[in-house]
């Protein structure tokens, strides 16, 4: 049951209504594991700066984390720096640098090879493929996260992914433009003809849509007051929908549909707070409470 | 259990990526009888004018709705023109022309000072006030619905309207600037210490979300790939959901939330054709079909 997932591990500067943060701890692997390892237990790879050091370290310590998959290399972590409006629905992107990032060639420990669910999170299509075609035999299920730089930058790329992957995470936005398609209904038909089975169509606080083999789910986010920082809510949301599936060894519509209210509980803790503290903190007993006050929310008599 | 309505019976011209349309018959006052009336009998306040003719009345006819209110004027019916981009969410309006509208001054026949309940659609605040003044006793309920055209132009006399009201069906944008505050759950809040109990925001085709006393219960849309017109769909709303609590004769939280689906149903009708065409024929087996179809989609095991 364990989920290989790959990613990036950055520093993050960001800027909300509620404030501004410097070098916050973050990156998709980063929210991704802590969000998944609730479940099931996680490899990662991914590369790290010699910023990268105890603190960061301790972030995943006394969890099923195994971190022999993450290179150290000379140079600085990779460093986003942001700022949200508003409404906090969309990013805008200050300063990219990838430093150590640049150059990764994502190489996989030998134990890693046989993983039985992959997570490809937000990363160049190719290196994606790579991960792919590094593995020892094709795993039960593949997940991928991706974006507009890589729909408008590296299409091919992109779509020869697509067809090899069961799971497909992406924004709505993002999801039209991959699709040209303005309705995200029919955007799904067409992603799906693609090669995903099923996909994720993630709609900030408006939730999420599951399209699984031609149904469509709507998933509702939990209403909340307190959006502090949005950073990694998608991610998060892919640890606890996958982490979830993982744990569950199945694909079947119930464990899927399960999953989606898993990545909304836990996306809701993630904007709860700046970076990864308040996901670091979450307990197992906060999570079940959760999922009940969702079920309730949303009518569900028993999940 | 009759329901009292006041609104617009108008004539509609309209682009939407599906086509072009003139003359559509329309008005909230006639998508929202039309939706009310599968659940109980309402009684309409409208005027129209001399292009109201057998064809329009017939729209109306073999359904429990009341048309003695509806005064016939000199002119012209109001006349509204509009288009939709591709993303149908939003209408741009083209030209609006009151004609018989303008000098509208609602006049309720007897029988209708005793309705047990009130829906005042979006008009002037003055003259929902007007209508409400002229009850014979104040309703058990009354259900408001506005647009940002009264919130810039006429604040003072809508503030007073939503402090004698109990339900407020509003769209999302008009929620934040009717509180003065981008967040929907924030802003419901606001709202709510206006007057209304009940807060709906209604969020196009990411559903609706009910704020009552406090609790906050998203509903997702039902996800469709054939969106026609969206015009009306906020009144077919309106009408299936407090149509449903006419019916039920109480406002009690699983009602409301009953009533939620049921709007969402409705409303997942009256976008499937231009006008009303599509609403105006739907059967009861199709309504309790779809309520299935919905509750089986959020995964609610029971409605």
């Amino acid at each position: 049951m364990t989920l290989l997932a790959i990613g990036t591990i950055a520093f993050d500067d960001l800027e909300s209504p509620s404030g501004k943060r410097e070098h916050l701890f973050g990156g998709s692997a980063t929210y991704f594991s802590l969000s998944a390892s609730n479940f099931c237990p996680v490899q990662l790879v991914a590369v790290v700066g010699e910023d990268f050091g105890p603190k960061e370290e301790s972030v995943f310590a006394g969890r099923p984390i195994d971190l022999e998959g993450v290179s150290r290399r000379k140079g600085k972590c990779f460093h986003w720096s942001g700022s949200y409006g508003e409404d906090l629905n969309e990013a805008r992107t200050l300063m990219t640098d990838l430093n150590v990032f640049a150059d990764f060639d994502p190489k996989l420990p030998e134990h890693y090879r046989s993983a039985p669910y992959l997570f490809l999170a937000n990363i160049d299509p190719r290196l994606q493929l790579e991960v792919l075609a590094g593995m020892a035999s094709r795993p039960k299920w593949v997940a991928l996260d991706t974006m507009n730089y890589w729909i408008e930058g590296a299409r091919g790329s992109l779509e020869k992914a697509l067809s090899e992957i069961d799971i497909l995470l992406i924004n709505e936005a993002e999801a039209k433009s991959l699709a040209k398609e303005a309705n995200a209904i029919k955007a799904a038909k067409i992603i799906s003809s693609m090669g995903p089975r099923a996909i994720v169509i993630k709609r900030g606080e408006y939730g999420a849509l599951l399209s699984n083999g031609g149904a469509c789910f709507p998933f509702p986010a939990i209403p909340t007051e307190t959006v502090i920082d949005p950073t990694g809510a998608g991610d998060t949301f892919a640890g606890g929908f996958l982490g979830f599936l993982a744990s569950q060894g199945n694909m079947e519509e119930k464990t899927l549909r399960k999953g989606m209210l898993v990545g909304t509980v836990m996306a809701s803790f993630a904007i709860e707070s700046f970076g990864t503290e308040r996901l670091a903190a979450v307990t197992k007993p906060e999570i079940e409470e959760r999922l009940s006050m969702l079920a309730n929310i949303i009518g569900i008599s028993g999940t």
